[in-house]
């Protein structure tokens, strides 16, 4: 708990409050105040930490473990076709509360959201070198079940 | 595990190659063969289920508890600043491949990517009429640890 600085810790301390819509032992889930779709749900572990990268892997299951029993309560509430959930990480992917929350963001046919996909193809060789720096730089005791 | 008809439980049985990353019992990770930025790695659950509110809350846990090594391998190995976690789940969230998959995708700054953020807010006594019907959605029993 961080709840001198956080603004999700002092949500989750009562401090602030919040639409709440779920909570057990380790998670929080409470609608977002600037949503971009009717029903957008935020989810937080109640533990502080700032980032997925950051996080024990137990935390995030419990996290994990909340979402399709979310997921499946938000889209029908807003009665929309899908959903992205989406966790921002670090400020130059969006992430402006430096607390790990899960967005789910209800979506419809059509509603513009998200329409940027600027995929390309990796030169010969260069997939395969990225995945050798990325296996490189696994640290494979922090994955516990 | 659906084969047949699956790329990505293709790619699991080994039928279709791909440039893995990492793989446990229950999870694979590899790189997107039409990726967004460098290192942008899918993250998949080698028992076939469609979409996160279809998916049991053990898989989802498998698929979490990776996620802390594999963001910070991911975003070490090319560099990044940080990184989004997307799982779209829907035709009309961008859900190409009825498989669930976790993106992380890594960000530098002012990298132009995921760059609309339409917020709004809700007209008074809209966001307690909208979460009082995702909790009457909720299905506690799935949440389980």
């Amino acid at each position: 708990m961080n709840v001198q600085t956080c603004v999700f810790c002092k949500i989750i301390a009562g401090q602030i409050p919040c639409t709440k819509v779920y909570e057990n032992d380790a998670v929080l889930a409470f609608l977002d105040i600037g949503p971009i779709s009717d029903g957008h749900t935020l989810v937080v572990p109640k533990a502080h930490t700032p980032r997925v990268d950051k996080t024990d892997s137990h935390t995030m299951a419990a996290l994990a473990q909340a979402l399709p029993m979310l997921a499946d309560a938000v889209q029908q509430a807003v009665g929309a076709d899908g959903y992205n959930i989406l966790c921002n990480n670090g400020l130059s992917a969006g992430q402006i509360v430096e607390h790990v929350h899960l967005h789910i963001v209800p979506r419809k046919k059509n509603d513009g959201l998200f329409n940027q996909w600027p995929s390309f193809q990796y030169p010969q060789g260069k997939a395969g070198a990225i995945a050798e720096k990325i296996i490189q730089n696994l640290n494979l005791s922090r994955v516990r079940p």
